[in-house]
């Protein structure tokens, strides 16, 4: 800005860089929390507003994260705990071949539960009654006619609006007339893929990346092309880059906020050089965008946020924020009027009450107030799991976990003697639940990887699962 | 039964054969009341036994038919009223390509409804106030736990159980383990597509029939195979066996019980010979049962009980018989693992609460309520419109109407000179929405034809649209 940088030796520099060699240098440990905002004002004779100025650069960093009515914690980053190794992939495309294995364990995985059995006692106490009070309402407001006429093709005009609406905030530039209310993400993601692709075409993905978009390559007749991921920071569009040179690319499906099972984000720099890959190889971007509302801290916009070629579609959903069970998603694409014509013939509709209930819960606030209160706790039971890890799994030798600044799971390296398919079927005959890594690859890879979702709390019975978990994957080696 | 033939000379059969009698030779003509049971009684010295008797055979007949609480009524066959003729399709297998045209249509017919807007005043008053508050007590009765995790993939157990409950009720053999809930019958069918069929298989279809199903071909990469239909016996067999020599049939689409649009009924020897030939040709048989609950009689079976080597796929919904809004359907196949994998792909899982909303409905009876009160108002509004049709479309010459006795819809065949296609935007302009015929078929035919629905009360704006449309057809000529 032409400043002197002299002058630029701000009050706020000082406290920032003193905690942040604190927190390299492991003096401040992942998971502590820091001073209060008025102590450091009394103790080190600042305003409130350098202090916090100095919090919100840490914050950016990465360094530092805000919890909700909590105060600011160190997070994983500066620790000496390892990730998971970036994923090195050389792959051609080829067909998916589902084994019945991972069809098993697909069927259960979506729980992401550990110990679905007897776990239920506390669960998330957040706004479900008021979710399930709104579409009640919707319903006793719902006319008999109403039940007499299938919905419009796009959805109910008011969700759609809050919906953009919403993505308008984050600097998208779409209107509620791109947006098509779909039976939830995955069915989003499958109207998307058969927008896009013939059989034979060649789809990118993450690797390790989302099981259903391995599924529905499979079911519809397309080649996947696994494309390497860091934990850290998702897709490497660089490895994409080369493997477009070779092949010809019809869509890439990517999840840049908080994919599973990484939970890793794509860097802003990465976002744009995917965008204009995607327009200089003529391929489509399939965005699923389902945990975007679950970042620990800024929602990050959406990929659709950047696209100015028309080249990304946006899939979300409330199935992971909200409710697995109100099968409510939407996609935004400017090839709307193609996209609804498939999601009649697949399905003609979906439900105008749940819709209306939806359009009440999100216009009363009640949805961000759910979300507020389910972000802290995600992030206080992902700390929960990685101090469970530390403490229980020792005996397994080096855990590499990643460290999800957002979404609902964490993935998790083991050393390469252990093979967790082998674990699947002693661990389930005993009630517990895995998600064994090879799940989130069609080759022979990540045996000795497993998702953890931390969507739960840490009752009794999942704590247990957890340390007997550790004891069977021990014994099968 | 080896009786003596002079003894056969029932009673009954006296009163039946004059009934008969007057009916065919127009004495008694169609939508005429018969003389309760009682006045028979008394006017004619018999007993109540053999009265019932009587009229329960003519009714067996398809001469008259019972209206709930209201008594015997002569039906349409009896009249001279010319049904459509018998359809004549010469085809080859080939593939469906819709036009724009054809899809504007298809968004807008699957309201059933010729005139929608200002003409909800008064609509079917049944069991919808009922439905709403079963499925707002499931909500409420919904734990936070239910929220966090999807369906199951087969659908709600209970719900499971009385589907396959009501369908055993009428002889058939399978149980709930073969039921899986889908997100309404479309969707089912898209489901058992799937399933059979690889791009290029060859479907066969009834001419004309459902356009959801064409645009299932068309979407799938299938080719179609139009196979005749009478509009009183539904798909001509015979020209099935024909084209099975032919061709190498890998599916067969069947709405056996009151097909749209025609509203006919597949005869049980057809049904024996359909099944027959898909054991002898191994051909899997779809059944679309989305209108088997308003049989304006008995529920027929549906063709799935007839099956002995599981080469049925039955499909059925709410969404005629109740609400098109619950989105929920049902799909029974032997190969229920197969099909839950389909589904899980193509949208993880369909809603709880609605389900077991619906298992409360169902459990106190109000379906079944809901159901006499529909089907009665069906029949009614059915006559009303063939009434309607005889008072105001006369200017257009010979019209001809089938009979269904149930469903929602007739099919109407206008003369040779008339093009429906020609008045549908006019008739669009005027807020008047019609289907043509054409949206019946891939091919160029029934231009002359199109359904029109009785689903809802003809209140006057229905009326007016119906006499207006009469002027448009005429004037488009």
């Amino acid at each position: 800005m032409g400043t002197d940088e002299g002058l630029m030796n701000y009050l706020y520099q000082n406290l920032e860089r003193e905690l942040a060699q604190e927190i390299l240098q492991g003096r401040l440990p992942a998971g502590s929390k820091l001073p209060s905002i008025r102590y450091q004002c009394e103790q080190l004779g600042l305003s409130k507003a350098t202090v916090i100025h100095a919090y919100q650069r840490l914050e950016a960093a990465g360094l530092i994260e805000a919890r909700f009515k909590s105060g600011f914690y160190v997070v994983g980053q500066g620790t000496n705990r390892p990730i998971p190794s970036e994923s090195l992939v050389h792959s051609e495309p080829q067909l998916v071949d589902t084994s019945d294995l991972m069809r098993d364990i697909m069927e259960h995985s979506a729980a992401f539960d550990i110990a679905p059995q007897g776990s239920h006692s506390r669960d998330l106490p957040t706004g479900i009654v008021e979710l399930n009070r709104s579409i009640a309402r919707a319903l006793r407001s719902q006319k008999e006619a109403d039940h007499q006429y299938y919905d419009e093709p796009a959805g109910v005009a008011e969700i759609r609006e809050q919906i953009a609406e919403r993505y308008q905030r984050l600097g998208c530039r779409f209107t509620s007339s791109e947006v098509t209310m779909s039976a939830g993400c995955q069915h989003g993601l499958a109207l998307a893929l058969q927008m896009c692709c013939q059989p034979g075409d060649i789809v990118a993905v993450e690797s390790p990346g989302f099981y259903g978009v391995l599924q529905l390559i499979e079911s519809m007749g397309l080649k996947v092309l696994e494309i390497p991921v860091s934990a850290q920071h998702g897709m490497s569009i660089n490895a994409l880059e080369t493997a477009a040179q070779n092949w010809n690319i019809k869509a890439c499906v990517v999840t840049p906020s908080f994919a599973t099972p990484t939970g890793a984000c794509l860097p802003i720099a990465q976002r744009h050089q995917l965008l204009a890959l995607s327009e200089e190889k003529d391929f489509m971007v399939i965005e699923d965008d389902i945990y975007g509302d679950l970042s620990f801290s800024q929602r990050i916009p959406p990929l659709k946020q950047l696209d100015r070629q028309g080249k990304v579609i946006l899939c979300g959903s409330f199935s992971k924020a909200l409710s697995r069970d109100v099968r409510m998603g939407w996609v935004v694409t400017e090839q709307f009027r193609q996209l609804r014509r498939l999601k009649m013939i697949n399905l003609l509709a979906v439900c105008k009450f749940v819709q209306r209930g939806l359009v009440d819960f999100i216009a009363d606030g009640s949805y961000d107030k759910h979300l507020r209160k389910q972000k802290f706790l995600l992030q206080q039971q992902r700390d929960q799991l990685i101090a469970l890890l530390d403490q229980y799994w020792t005996p397994l030798g080096e855990v590499r976990v990643s460290q999800p600044q957002g979404g609902i799971a964490l993935w998790v390296e083991l050393e390469d003697r252990y093979d967790l398919n082998e674990c699947y079927l002693q661990a389930r005959s005993e009630g517990i639940l895995i998600t064994p890594g090879n799940l989130f690859t069609a080759q022979d890879r990540f045996k000795n990887c497993l998702r953890l979702s931390f969507a739960h709390n840490w009752s009794g019975p999942r704590v247990k699962a957890l340390i007997r978990l550790a004891e069977i994957i021990k014994a099968g080696h």
